[in-house]
């Protein structure tokens, strides 16, 4: 069967990219690096999108549009944000095509060359504070709080589908504050939106931190994340908000006149998730059959299948299956009829595992006899017989179930997956065996920091909120730590 | 008044950008002929663009999303699409920049230079064809019926905000089909589609029709469109459905296995609507005091204006409202208070008006003693006092009426400016005069159509759909014709 995955034991990732492409949700496109997201794909995004866009207006956000287009210029005005980011980008140097005057399809007409490059937009931050310097003069313009759903393009030289793409698709807020208190306030906040959303929705539990000042984003003042823990024992950066300071406010010298009449520079910050929280969601939940996908965000929540031989057995099952539907409906369940004649019971129940669907119901003339349907749950494969009487009500329960399961799974995991080590030795061991987070002191500098990522490929992940202060050694310099972070290998 | 417009009389052309810059849709930006979507206008394009999409899915899409940039080679696959199309483009040429050696800022790194340049997509059919290639085998996979919400570059040397821009966002349909008739079906189903949102939800008529051969889009056997009238007498094409033939699938080699096992290309059709449709809702509708929009879209459908002087007269009033608005948000209606204390009642009402709130609500003490509130509509700037029993369910009336009326007056407009020329004189005497459609006579060349449009400006807005078949004489040339067609000066 064409279907078939390469195991998570096998091939990890192999294992990985099988489940993205053979379960429609992504595939590689014609340009290096850039994929296409197919509808099966599209439609799990569109209801995280939607749910995050929720949470983003409940919290006072609005949605606006900024160009795709970056003067070159620009992304040298914040020196530390050109400095850490700027680089891989895709440059736009002309507008204009001719037919080529050598007959042979068209080419790059020399006359139309841009007096100064644009930058196709790796992230907004210097073209919107452009526009907030026209949009800010006074203590009554703020807060800004915009965000915007874009595509975005860093050229990045190896790619994975969903994890790392040239092109991406994400939100971004930028917000613009008065006070730093208040810009603070935000950053932490809409940190709390992303875990929230991560963990409630897409069932991934996480552990917000701040990064060490080499990991934060350039320009940042600060960088706050959620990390998440994959089967394969290694991190993911789910998201990250930024508290921006007044780099950006000076930068493009945004300044507004306080209550009190002065001039101050105005306090910034940004915050982002992207489609690499599909590949995440991919990786924290499923199995060597496919998908496993968290009920609340799944494309499809439900879906029946019909067993039949004969038109006339069919007639009766696609009446009460429609009432099914009807009911379940009803309850704002998303449900499916696979009644595709063209295909066997058993290959739509492999490709419906395959492509995660959180409970199946199969239902046969006899098992309408006996007034029940078959229903088996995704997540724990269980199957069970049904009473059709209260079928809307112990459908939507079980939906509840899964996705309560499938967090406890992921957070069992990762409750497993995180481990102390006091020395060098166990940290290393640690990192080539189990994997996961690993909890250690470390001296609070750059240079070791770099030196622990040069021999093990493993990154500080976060200082965890709240972190514990107890006084320790460094594993790799002995000199004194006043707290532990948590490392891993990452994506 | 900073906020006052010029005047539709005055120049029309400047109160439309007075507009949608002081009415707070839009801004320019740093990037040439590039607009920045501000949040008052981006909250009507989603609201836009949610009825749309839940009209694509009732009739069976689903979205996707597609590359940002094309190959430069798959632009010249397809012959007619890159002769007419794919000249004034956004070319990247490299991917990387670097530090300035001489130490002024960031330039582009030469080493990085493309092998193939990539262009950012102006219309995505050679992209997705290029999947589709892989996606279809057989006739199983068909009808493949996918939209895509993008954003788009065109670069056009003379920009408007809304109506003309480099950069727009819009959706584009893709969809392949096993035969001819099925593609022309979706291609008039989707033009269907299209007059129903523009109709019902934008409150502009349209008419429907089709291209004549100029005026196709480059690649298309068939353009279908929906025209519709500006309120200074010119024409504004506000979507377009093309059939495609079977041009993309034989460019890309797209070919099926059909239930009788053959061989065949697949049948195409494409079609989109853009941004440019919130330049057409402004500009059908609005007048010197601001904009009109119509409650089925606009962002606020009604807001409440408190009129107190002193805290104490506030306390009743605010009670009162958050009634009154709980009360109309359980109808599902968009509601704000607009309690910000540092403007006054007069400053208000003139923003709302500038920003084409449907509905407003005034109350005082003195109201609230009555047991009725002050209700004005935007549409026809009537007041009248409206009793707090049964509010809601009136104000509920009263935005259905208000989206009827908006409609009625722009089709009797419509209608007003439909004119029959005869002959040259009256043509262009009307042309100057009058404006809008005129409906004339042809001798169906493209070699007279380009005479007409080099003489007039105007063109061929469309044959009309079931057009009445008459015989007469050519306008120009005085050659036999069988059919009217609707000539304007077009935005």
């Amino acid at each position: 069967m064409s279907k078939e995955l390469t195991s998570r034991a096998e091939d990890y990732s192999q294992w990985y990219n099988d489940l993205v492409i053979k379960g429609g949700l992504a595939d590689y496109s014609a340009v290096r690096g850039c994929m296409v997201i197919k509808p099966y794909g599209f439609a799990l995004w569109e209801n995280m999108r939607d749910q995050l866009d929720k949470m983003f207006k409940e919290t006072g956000h609005v949605n606006a549009y900024f160009p795709l287009f970056i003067p070159k210029s620009f992304l040298s005005k914040e020196a530390a944000h050109v400095e850490g980011f700027a680089k891989e980008c895709a440059v736009v140097t002309h507008y204009r095509l001719m037919n080529d005057p050598n007959g042979k399809g068209i080419v790059v007409d020399p006359d139309a060359k841009l007096e100064e490059e644009l930058i196709v937009r790796p992230t907004s931050e210097t073209i919107i504070w452009h526009s907030y310097k026209d949009w800010i003069q006074s203590y009554r313009d703020l807060p800004l709080l915009i965000n915007q759903w874009a595509n975005v393009v860093r050229w990045e030289m190896r790619t994975r589908l969903f994890l790392r793409t040239a092109e991406f698709l994400w939100q971004e807020g930028h917000t613009a504050h008065a006070t730093k208190e208040e810009a603070i306030e935000e950053t932490k906040k809409m940190l709390d939106v992303y875990a929230e959303f991560v963990e409630t929705y897409m069932a991934v539990p996480v552990i917000k931190g701040v990064k060490t000042a080499s990991e934060r984003f350039a320009g940042a003042e600060d960088t706050y994340c959620i990390e998440a823990m994959m089967q394969d024992g290694k991190a993911l950066q789910a998201g990250t908000s930024h508290f921006l300071g007044q780099n950006f406010a000076k930068a493009f010298d945004v300044q507004f006149l306080t209550k009190e009449n002065k001039q101050e520079y105005v306090w910034a910050t940004s915050w982002g998730v992207s489609t690499r929280l599909i590949g995440a969601l991919i990786m924290a939940h499923s199995d060597d059959q496919g998908l496993i996908l968290p009920p609340k965000i799944a494309p499809q929540q439900v879906v029946i299948v019909p067993i039949y031989k004969g038109e006339e057995s069919k007639a009766p099952i696609d009446a009460k299956a429609n009432e099914i539907m009807a009911s379940l409906k009803v309850k704002g369940i998303r449900v499916k009829y696979d009644n595709n004649d063209n295909s066997r019971p058993g290959w739509k129940f492999a490709q419906h595992e395959l492509q995660g669907v959180p409970v199946r119901i199969a239902m046969g003339l006899r098992d309408l006899e006996n007034k029940v349907v078959e229903v088996a749950r995704r997540d724990t494969k269980e199957k069970n017989s049904m009473s059709l009487d209260g079928l809307a009500d112990n459908i939507s329960n079980l939906l509840e179930e899964i996705q309560q399961n499938i967090y406890n799974k992921a957070l069992a995991f990762r409750t497993e997956h995180i481990t102390t080590a006091d020395n060098w030795d166990d940290f290393v061991k640690l990192l080539d065996g189990k994997g996961g987070f690993i909890s250690a002191h470390w001296d609070g500098t750059a240079e070791t920091e770099e030196k622990i990522k040069e021999q093990t490929k493993a990154t500080i992940r976060c200082i965890p909120l709240n972190n514990k202060q107890e006084a320790g050694v460094c594993i790799l310099t002995g000199k004194p730590s006043t707290q532990r972070v948590l490392f891993a290998r990452a994506y």
